[in-house]
């Protein structure tokens, strides 16, 4: 019947593809030698009827294989024939004879083959279109992979980034502790994922982060504690936000927010020399990625585009100062301008021009481009226009008023600061304002004012903070600035304890209209904003601190209350939580009660981490299988159709039917 | 009011506690040098009035203090004070002189310590009551580590064996990847946990392997993956199963299952040598466990009880083999006794005397007790009286009949083996039977006889496998062996590709009646299994491979089909899968068809080669927080209630309601 058709066929089949000699080992790769090597067919030219080149991929950098025959009908020409029929990308046995090995045994740049035989291991479809810069989609993963070199090379660089923090905490006497993934709901802050059980109404959450576990473990009297902790939120997803994503989750233990910021410089600041001992770094196109310097291939790596020391400490600045002078609590210090306070010089006239708000703050910041030759220098006129072009409606439509630049220009009446009036251009760029960026003025500058209202920073940046970000990125995709590949570490600290509740975010679900800024386990800074708890909350700071590079958060961390009484004090009457939310929360109360020492820890964003050192703005550049913005993975199509039984299971159904 | 009262109350007790100097450095470590230490205060003796010792437990081992003074009112008086007013176990951080240092600095084993200052920093509660021997509630884990030093020193060695681990596959050119968990829903063969999303009818499914994952990094060409990946699986939980648990996880393209094997074998003979340059093994009453050499303490395990090497490669035994010789799929090959068939040689009379089965099969084995000395030596007739009281009742109401034990006694009629008749006697000892076991039997051997049917071995164990692992662990306990600390691996191979529906798996969800034996991804071993597909599936092969030891499956791992047309033949024409149920793989179906290599992989129980590697039989004792029986984590109380406004997010109620 047709079944045992088909099945002596795949019998055929199985048998071509599936019996190949073993690859031979690096140290048989000797000129002169037979060896065998496994690889995708690529890169087949055919010289003439006789003289067949390709290369065979080897996981990167290829091997080049020769076929050539004299006589037809020998076996160099059967060799050749079947070389030739091979569909290109097909993975393939090669046995071949070493002509020439490029460069040192076991760090070779090239080998040469001259092939005896090959054996094609499967067949490369024709419908797959393979050609030069091709785009495959997200549902093709495999094929992104297969065929992009920096996905590919990102790839294989996370895990060796991985080892080496693994090995720095290892010798630092941290021990890595694995701790559930099927944990419960609690109201630690973010939305929970839930996973249904077969007990009736009974259900686990995944983990926010291991953040509780964590905490239980200090007082086990585990030192240090550290893992690579796959953590889960169910938040709507931003443009570098993944539903599930991976934090070195790390917490100490006798240990303060002073001691486990000096262990986080460590163990970055390291990461520079062992990168560049490993990796070489190449740039191709706009993409600069690192490939390891033992395959195949060319050894150095330009200078420039090594992996530089990270000077440590890094410096500290508080979220107020971040706030006031980069307008942002994760200031980019690559940004070669900042942001001053301008409205104590400006005219009410100006101020009225740029905003409706009644005594308001304004700041202002100048860009003075540096045309990096390459590209075409556009004018600063010209640039300023695309700009306000090409604003985001946050800032175009700002009810507090759209940002205004304007270009300094001795040419024009007041050189072009003519909107200012006298009196401000004066107050502006006179000596006497102290305000130095704005002195020394010359032509082609450009100057961003915004106003905002006169009151407490508050969230995670103003309009002219995004503004100034804006501002660099565009210049530097024009080539107005200089592409600037170091790493600019800084922490920011004193984050206020509390934030008034928004509706994004659930909070730890309590009556006092504020919600833990981070999570409601920080400890307050000092025993004077201990005392602010119970007076003026709002105003307590904590002993949180975030660390930054070149714009983006890669993580934070903070001092946790290892007191049992004050933990639930905050919970019970400064956020309000419930009888119940408390209750949800008994674990770690009767944990710090018994005994447990201080301690303070950190959560390392470790894709952020590595999309920042290998060169990528995406960390969906650094996981295997992303998931979309709207939580899907394209390449297996999760998540996928729930069924009526499988909710049945679980004793629930869906919503609204009986 | 109230909550001022309370929070000035807190401020107090937190300035306390929360400010503290930091301690000192390893190198700071020299002979009459101060230092600070931090710890939990154990072991006080007051010795009199005016001496007391305690001691600082720093991570298991610990510092010896002596706090000491002549005259009253003294800082020295004020200092013994403090010491004796802190409770006992509470964290502490202390100041003192370094008096003397026994051993080699840096490598000590014991450190003695002059008080200059003591500061407690949190209170142990007086309702914990602390003593020799006590055991906590699984509720309270956070004790059960701190105060058991077997529990605390497997979960520190668990990471050590981790990087070991991934220090010899990166050797190797192996690649970490990490892959989703929150995956979606496909008919692999377990039963899935769900995670409803809030787009209405999708939801996620948690993997129970990353195995689809990495078969698309196969056809990505990432040569070698490796992760050690949760995976999790809503199975009805025996004794040593976890809802959640770590695998190591491993895939090789380009090759067969022979390299995986080989590729385990060496990763895992690595392990005793790396494991002795780190730790020495101590032995504290029946327990034996792993102790860092780093920390203070002693440094050198008794010879006996280091890691032993691992002879490689491991034996092979075909499933047929396995459960002809020792009735398992899983041999302990510490066991000294094997079965043998014997019904060729004995009556009818004693046949039909064990058992009610037509013609059917006897199996049998000859256990020698080898007294140990030290635990008194029962009888051989005491031990088997023992044995048969405590048979589990699938032994002892088997309906084949129940295992029968018969003692050698050459003091009684026919040796004590009457029941066989003269004719079984002579057939089973003498010389002419071959069974060689018998041939020589002495006082006090025991023979344990067991019929089944007359049928090909189906799952995992039969009645007399189950009962000589009984004989040997009751034997072992009782002194009647000695315990064997030795780690015996094999192979298991050859295993049936497809086996009966049962009811506890679903399966594939297909028609024909059975289901892929580990997962449908398997490859058939050789080209005639790949022509039984069509003719007898029953009857062929896989090419998998169990790797087992002391009785433990370590793990499994197979050759998968890479050939896409053969996959959806055995899914579609042979598990008679549905239309649906073949669509969930088409993404793994699209990834083979994209020119996928051949590829092998392997998965590794990491809990349990830990459990194993530490000496406990529990996966309980080397996992921080693990699940109780009914998937509970008792310490965290989850699962937990789950809310309807909860389920209403994801569009679901409980079922039988609106």
């Amino acid at each position: 019947d047709q079944r045992r058709i088909l099945g002596q066929q795949l019998r055929e089949e199985w048998s071509k593809y599936s019996l190949f000699p073993r690859a031979s080992k690096a140290a048989e790769f000797v000129e002169g030698k037979e060896v065998t090597v496994h690889g995708f067919l690529s890169r087949r030219r055919v010289k003439h009827s006789k003289l067949v080149f390709a290369d065979i991929q080897v996981n990167g950098p290829s091997i080049q294989i020769t076929s050539s025959f004299v006589d037809l009908d020998t076996p160099g020409h059967l060799t050749s024939q079947a070389l030739r029929a091979i569909p290109l990308y097909s993975p393939v046995s090669v046995t071949g004879t070493i002509a020439k090995i490029h460069g040192e045994p076991g760090s070779a740049s090239r080998i040469d083959l001259d092939l005896n035989s090959i054996q094609p291991l499967n067949a490369f479809p024709k419908d797959i279109i393979v050609s030069d810069g091709v785009q495959f989609p997200p549902s093709s993963r495999h094929l992104q992979i297969r065929f992009s070199d920096p996905l590919r090379a990102r790839l294989l660089a996370r895990p060796q980034i991985g080892f080496q923090l693994r090995k720095s905490l290892n010798g630092l006497g941290f021990t890595e502790v694995e701790t559930p993934i099927l944990f419960k709901s609690t109201p630690e802050g973010a939305r929970e994922f839930i996973v249904p059980t077969r007990r009736k109404g009974l259900a686990y959450a995944l983990p926010q982060s291991p953040q509780q576990y964590k905490q239980i473990l200090m007082s086990s009297g585990v030192r240090g504690y550290y893992q690579f902790a796959r953590c889960f939120r169910d938040e709507d997803l931003r443009a570098d936000r993944q539903p599930e994503f991976t934090q070195l989750d790390l917490e100490m233990g006798f240990a303060t927010g002073e001691d486990v910021m000096r262990t986080i410089e460590s163990l970055v600041s390291e990461l520079p020399a062992a990168l560049n001992a490993q990796f070489r770094m190449v740039k191709n196109g706009d993409e600069i990625y690192p490939i390891s310097k033992h395959g195949l291939g060319p050894k150095d790596a330009t200078d420039d585009l090594q992996w530089l020391d990270l000077p440590s400490p890094f410096p500290r600045l508080t979220y107020q100062e971040a706030m006031a002078r980069f307008g942002v609590d994760k200031p980019d210090l690559r940004v070669p301008f900042e942001i001053r306070r301008v409205d104590q010089v400006l005219t009410p006239d100006f101020i009225s021009m740029i905003t409706g708000l009644e005594s308001p703050i304004v700041d202002a910041f100048r860009f003075r481009p540096e045309p990096t030759g390459e590209v075409a220098s556009d004018s600063s006129s010209a640039f300023v226009d695309d700009l306000m072009k090409s604003l985001p409606s946050a800032l175009a439509k700002n009810p507090d008023g759209a940002p205004v630049a304007l270009v300094f220009n001795t040419k024009r009446p007041l050189c072009g600061l003519s909107s200012l009036g006298h009196l401000g251009f004066e107050g502006l760029t006179g000596e006497s304002s102290g305000l130095g960026d704005f002195e020394d003025l010359e032509d082609g500058d450009i100057l961003v004012f915004q106003a905002r209202e006169n009151k407490a920073f508050q969230g995670g940046s103003t309009a002219l903070g995004t503004a100034r970000n804006l501002v660099y990125q565009s210049a530097v995709s024009k080539g107005l600035l200089p592409r600037d590949l170091s790493f600019k570490f800084l922490w920011v600290v004193d984050f206020p304890l509390f934030t008034p509740d928004n509706k994004a975010d659930p909070g730890q679900g309590g009556q006092a209209g504020f919600s833990a800024t981070h999570h409601p386990f920080t400890a307050p800074l000092t025993d004077e904003d201990v005392e602010l708890l119970a007076t003026d909350p709002l105003k307590a700071r904590g002993d949180h601190y975030d660390l930054v590079v070149n714009g983006v958060e890669l993580g934070g961390g903070s001092r946790r209350i290892h007191i049992a009484k004050m933990q639930e004090y905050i919970m019970r009457e400064i956020l309000q939580m419930t009888d119940e939310g408390v209750g949800q929360f008994s674990h770690l109360l009767e944990a710090l009660r018994a005994g447990c020492p201080p301690h303070a820890g950190f959560a390392l964003g470790f894709d952020r981490l590595v999309a920042v050192f290998t060169h990528t703005d995406s960390v969906r550049d650094v996981i295997a299988f992303p998931k979309s913005m709207k939580g899907e993975d394209l390449t297996v199509k999760s998540p996928g159709r729930i069924t009526s039984s499988q909710l049945a299971t679980c004793h629930l159904a869906f919503a609204g039917r009986k």
